[in-house]
């Protein structure tokens, strides 16, 4: 049964292990390379299945995504199906409505809720065969079956948090055939230790998703508690989703949990190797999840291409590439975990956005904001933290410099008037 | 097959998974509360079993695990089985010897090399019964098997990291039926990213542990090599472990990996707890792994005390009051091990813990060395380290205030001399 090879040796045969988003575009990479691919998926076929609702957070594609969709031919084909979004828009308790760019003019983040039925629609996926394999690539999911294998060999660092947040999606139905609110946003409705967000869909739908402490959701047991607690916190949201809907979709299926994984190494051997989730599972608060798991199959390609495709050298040195992205990914976003929650309707949190913006305007070399750099270049994600952090020391040292001149000025100005100077003095 | 039962209930049935240090005194523990106890074990009987060197890093029994023991009477019987230490000793490249006491006069550290053997000399175990219990308590050790089980439930934190630096135990033999060196002492050869540690057995022997990174254990390969190292970094101790010995004991077994678990809850509803390392593995570099896994016992058995034996109450008291602490004693190990190696041997970490002696005699209830209240009080671990760093600031501050009089007081004193003034402005 070999394989007719040609100038080249025998073609490698890879096993991806999960047809969902990483796997699926992970196949169509190893396919023009001209590897033998199969991908294993115990889920039955989402083209023949239902759509489940109710436990899939909406995604947006960013630049990385989008990068890694343009290297097989497939970032036309897809970005054609998302909605654009070109902002957040903040909800006051009001009701009132904000708008928050993400970035320059023509930055924008499509939103998909069905991506993995588009990205799967160009692979055959394998069932039940058992193959021998050159390469394992482990794509399948936050709770990966090819990760357990790793932790039970030694020296493998892993850790798995559970953040105290649950969620819970509702569906918001278009009215009168439109959407219900404005689509191309990114919707958000800051309260402090909860927030809820919605992402328009295809369909004219929104899928909105509340995210709040574990707590707080099994405090609210009948129909009308959740009337109660809507009418307290997100008023203008009741007439669309409907208070009928509201009442019974609430208690559909319980809040789910959010987990964020780390991991290292991602290899073993030169036989097996993580991405996506199973790698590196993290919170959604950056909308990175999925595009840095479609950024890993780049990274993966590259590397590939600089060893000759000799698998010995490419997974140590894609454990050694990659670790430090994936894990700071992870960490900043459960730092916008905190952020988001806590400082999106806070004064100081739109004034800093609008100091940053400015600054990026000013110095578009020198401060590039933290959001700017994740979500619409590929700065390798760890450079990315690095650059924040020495961005924010240059800020800090530019504000020292700007206030010990103004106060030095100050006092030769008021030299001779000391009572003036004593107050500068004590300020 | 019903009790009889008293004025009381049944008997709650108690299955302890484990028959290793923390099991032992557990069951010791439940014994004495008057629950039917099974202690449950899959490795031979170490009372039967010829005793395996070479994996067990040497124990000091210290405040905590005293303390432990002394609720189920005996600590007496066990500690006159054991070596005093009274004090470190640094053992220099050039083989000069210098002694660092661990507290105050009296605070000594016993050395033991075969407490499970003395712990288990009290139990019965249960090799291959099956029995319904009332709670399983997992001390399985870092390794759990019971862990596992938590692992496949939602939202449970778990985080196991292994530190770059493996270990190897060699045996330094007596010399004319004597101890080779003196044996009240925690013998330390600090050279910077390794490091080699001695305890004293009561058999004369030292058992010598290795700490050294798996890359540089990899790098020996022959006799020669382990003698050219020795001689490089440990050369008072070829002649007292013997060089043919040397050469011979470093191959027999490959370094050993050290890892820090940490996880959360401990519990499963009112059926299942951890304890030990099953719950919190630490690396060894502050000495209380044991003494934290004892001190797990005396708290659990408190918080029945405090719930009336309802394990409803119990296990969920018991998690929101020990994982805090076991988490601190973690962390503590993890920043020990990156200090021991590089500070032991530098003047300024030698001063830092004379200043701290020398404020603790002048204060001794404001200062205190935070060695001091881990190693000899039951301070609960996450307040000393919370003391520690209130102390830090306090010293900081004092530091600033001392410096600012003197400073101020020289400005005044050579308020004539510009010269002088310019270069006091500069220091």
């Amino acid at each position: 049964m070999e394989e007719p090879s040609g100038t080249h040796t025998k073609r490698k045969v890879v096993a991806v292990v999960g047809g969902g988003l990483v796997g699926s575009l992970n196949a169509c990479y190893f396919a023009q390379r001209g590897f033998n691919v199969e991908v294993f998926e115990t889920r039955e076929d989402i083209r023949q299945a239902k759509i489940v609702r109710g436990r899939s957070i909406n995604l947006a594609l960013s630049h990385r995504g989008r990068q890694a969709l343009k290297h097989v031919g497939m970032e036309e084909k897809i970005v054609s199906q998302g909605i654009p979004m070109h902002a957040r828009m903040i909800h006051s308790l009001s009701g009132k409505q904000s708008p928050i760019p993400y970035g320059k003019k023509g930055q924008v983040n499509p939103s998909f809720s069905c991506l993995v039925y588009m990205l799967t629609s160009c692979l055959h996926t394998n069932y039940n065969t058992h193959i021998e394999a050159d390469l394992i690539v482990g794509c399948d999911g936050a709770f990966s079956a090819i990760r357990k294998q790793f932790l039970r060999r030694s020296r493998f660092n892993y850790s798995q948090t559970y953040i105290p947040h649950g969620y819970m999606e509702l569906t918001m139905p278009p009215i009168d055939g439109e959407f219900a609110m404005k689509p191309n946003y990114l919707h958000i409705w800051p309260r402090n230790t909860f927030m809820m967000i919605a992402l328009p869909n295809l369909d004219k739908t929104f899928t909105c998703t509340l995210f709040m402490p574990f707590e707080e959701f099994e405090k609210i047991t009948s129909g009308d508690e959740v009337m109660e607690f809507f009418q307290k916190y997100f008023p203008d949201t009741i007439p669309l989703i409907g208070p009928d809907a509201l009442r019974r979709d609430y208690f559909r299926l319980p809040a789910q949990a959010m987990v964020s994984v780390k991991c290292s190494p991602y290899h073993i051997g030169d036989k097996c190797v993580l991405m996506g989730d199973a790698a590196h599972a993290v919170v959604p608060f950056y909308g990175q999840g999925m595009n840095a798991g479609f950024e890993d199959c780049i990274v993966f390609d590259e590397i590939l291409n600089q060893f000759d495709e000799d698998l010995s050298a490419a997974l140590p040195e894609y454990t050694r590439v990659r670790v430090p992205d994936d894990h700071a990914i992870a960490d900043l976003a459960m730092y916008n975990y905190i952020e988001m929650r806590a400082h999106v309707n806070s004064k100081w949190f739109l004034f800093r956005k609008h100091v940053d913006n400015i600054l990026h305007l000013l110095m578009p070399k020198t401060i590039i904001p933290l959001y700017t750099m994740v979500t619409f270049t590929r700065t390798r994600y760890h450079k990315a933290v690095e650059r924040w952090h020495w961005q924010d020391k240059v800020k800090h040292k530019c504000f020292l410099s700007l206030s010990l001149s103004l106060s030095v000025l100050q006092a030769i100005y008021f030299r001779d008037d000391s009572s003036t100077l004593s107050t500068f003095q004590v300020l």
